[in-house]
């Protein structure tokens, strides 16, 4: 359920980069009527983590592998896009909780939500949805989720998380590839009903999912088995035997390059088809492909719209075409992938109402803001701004990339790259890497031209500052 | 993170069973004292699912498969043990959507908990709990999972639900096997990182976890590996060809058939080690053990402290025994099974504090009104009526087991169970079924004596008029 907001925030940054008609109608609001009370800027009083953090982390590292925390927050404190630490470091946040935070911290909007005693049932009485939902989920799931699907996306299916809906997207392939074998009939043989029991063909069969490298789809094992971002997620563990296939790794910009980068689409399709031919002819066969429109975690890698199409037709001659994480979220299947049975995607919970209910309160807050004319505005000022320290610095940065605010730019080295998030953060300034080499930013949807202007003076200092 | 509310809720009963001296000193409230206002008994007026949930799973059924939707529940109205339908129909209910509601439904405590701002802001504020977690983290993870967790199991990593869970402690067995094999060295071959990344040996190594019939993990592709309870939850679906033993299937009651349940679990026993040295040697060794205390899903069975005792010495040989579900928690890792570097178990949220909200409020009433007494009294009261009914109908039910008011009985045909369970609900009484022949019962902690009374008058009633 909760991916589903990330999912739809890339939506609707997509959308909002690609209907410039919609943004010019709306009016930008000034900044301080998206949460009063915001800080000016940041301020930085120690290192971070400070000396509190610290002591926390001690405390943490005691009961579990805590290595990969980098501060404590106070979220009594935080606010908006400001990010404060237990020190009482306030940092702007354009990393948000790994793009989890759509409207920032302590939004009063979503506080008042819990205003409502009926909103507070829906906190207390979590159901296990799939055997007893409560008399409003049709209704919501149709008012909330649906609204914000692509319209060819008709049917929802919740889950638990971004891992687990992929899990499930996969289950479904597999039971489409195999409903598609049986042809009409709807009747499990024998010998698949006790083979599976037991893990073993003809029950379990022997398919496979086709996925990129440099792909991050989860970390569960069936997810995992499609993630090629890290060697550090994947060392040590199983996995399945699939086909994993080149994903586009373009020169930017795009328009100077356009030779090179059709070539290297050419590339990785004919690697695709190939791929498809040896896991057929090693009895494992593709029942489907898992793509992000843009490998976000792997290093926001972008494929052109010729790479999705092509894909596509070369699945349609046999299979579904998954995309998952940026573009389409991962739990809206379309009704070919919808299992004839009940009880096949399932779990206990699936989903949770009180997150879907802290969706509406965002959706309400961006239509009632404009909040996608300022991710436009704020976009353009940030990727134009990107766009200048490239010329500026071009030993240190290149390849400015991205949609509305979901932007990142190439360092030169990862050295360099980590040295960069590092000396922000001291300025104040909290962003995040993907891959080995990218920045990525994902500011709240509540970041506005302000706070750009704000992200792009520290970073131009800590660029200026690079020896 | 959720799944820790049912571990736990499991826990507590086991404790309650196994400590009568503490239940003896608290005096038992009467039940008004628990929920005001709640329903004196069970209403029906219409068919269970009526009219308005019919509508509403057509409605739903558009959008979804929601062929396991049984009804449409009122959650504004449903209070303590009472679920209240979209038709007005008033359940006591048994089972607590599938066991997962320990204080009923709208506990007052519970709603009260969101009267308080900074819990509301711990609902809107979801941190990355890897690397951004609130100042009260640390201590909230000490003063309330690990003060339920068995002492021996001191650390703990939070997830994001049972399967999740199950998943990262299958992760972490994994790398602790490996780590194992590498000895002191905390280096990974530069042959262990390429290969990883594509799925092959030696980075994703050739290993096996050993599971049981009839066992139920979850339902992502690693979990779903280790679960063999129901065929339909894995036909289709790809899965790791690993060891699947047999669980001890008892004869009741125990102390009667003393003799061949001991034969029992030297034969499973003997299939243990047997599918070790078969799995070893056709290259895909045991990492670890997967097993339930007591195997709910999969027909609430039961094995012998002899029977765990054994199998623990057998694993120690060799491995760390990863008990999930049922007595201890499925996120609770001890020191051994803890990664030497982050990120490895690791994913966006890890957990969701609002959650562990919810169970620190659980914690506190369980304590306050002394919910281990009314567990042990109404426990009691439930297995000997269970008991009664199999003398009284002993062509209709036998092997009444379990531990405080987590018990089953077994029906003497598949079609009878399904029966016994629906006819139930007619006369409002909302349970569930377990394996092929059981029906569970998995009442909130709330469940009085008064409420076994009603229960075993309406299940005395079903039996009686069953032909």
């Amino acid at each position: 359920m909760a991916q589903i907001t990330r999912s739809w925030l890339s939506s609707l940054k997509r959308i909002s980069q690609q209907n410039g008609s919609v943004q010019k109608t709306c009016a930008l609001r000034a900044s301080s009527a998206f949460i009063a009370g915001e800080p000016e800027g940041p301020t930085v009083k120690t290192d971070v983590p400070g000396p509190k953090s610290k002591q926390l982390l001690n405390e943490l590292s005691v009961i579990q592998q805590a290595g990969s925390v980098q501060l404590f927050a106070d979220y009594e404190r935080s606010l908006g896009n400001y990010l404060v630490d237990v020190d009482g470091n306030v940092l702007l946040d354009v990393y948000t909780q790994i793009s989890s935070m759509p409207l920032g911290y302590n939004h009063p909007d979503l506080l008042q939500l819990l205003n409502d005693p009926y909103n507070v049932k829906t906190i207390v009485n979590r159901p296990a949805l799939g055997v007893f939902p409560g008399a409003d989920w049709p209704k919501k799931l149709k008012n909330i989720l649906l609204q914000v699907a692509p319209p060819e996306l008709n049917h929802v299916t919740t889950m638990m998380c971004g891992s687990c809906s992929n899990e499930n997207a996969y289950k479904s392939i597999f039971i489409w590839y195999q409903q598609k074998q049986r042809g009409s009939s709807t009747d499990f043989s024998r010998e698949e009903i006790e083979s599976c029991v037991v893990n073993q063909p003809p029950g379990s069969p022997s398919l496979s999912l086709m996925s990129f490298y440099g792909a991050f789809h989860g970390r569960t094992l069936g997810a995992l088995s499609t993630t090629h971002s890290k060697y550090i997620h994947k060392i040590d563990i199983p996995a399945f035997d699939w086909p994993v296939a080149s994903f586009p790794q373009y020169r930017y910009p795009l328009e100077e390059n356009r030779r090179e980068n059709d070539a290297e689409d050419k590339r990785c399709l004919a690697e695709v088809e190939d791929l498809f031919a040896q896991f057929s002819k090693k009895g494992k066969p593709v029942a489907g492909i898992v793509v992000e429109p843009i490998q976000a975690e792997g290093g926001d890698n972008e494929a052109s719209p010729h790479f999705f199409q092509e894909l596509q037709r070369i699945a349609k001659q046999d299979m579904p075409l998954q995309k998952t994480n940026n573009q389409l979220p991962d739990l809206i299947n379309s009704c070919c992938l919808r299992p004839l049975q009940p009880y096949r995607v399932f779990n206990t919970w699936m989903g949770d109402p009180s997150k879907l209910l802290l969706l509406q309160g965002v959706l309400e807050v961006v239509r009632r803001d404009s909040l996608l004319a300022v991710v436009q505005k704020s976009g353009e000022k940030l990727l134009t701004g990107l766009r200048s320290f490239e010329q500026e610095f071009p030993h240190l940065l290149h390849s400015a990339r991205g949609r509305g605010t979901f932007l990142s730019v190439t360092c030169s080295s990862a050295r360099l790259r980590d040295d960069l998030i590092a000396r922000l953060k001291k300025k104040g300034v909290q962003t995040g890497g993907c891959g080995e080499l990218s920045i990525r930013l994902r500011p709240a949807l509540i970041f506005t031209p302000k706070h750009a202007d704000i992200f792009l003076d520290r970073f131009r200092q800590v660029l200026k500052e690079t020896k």
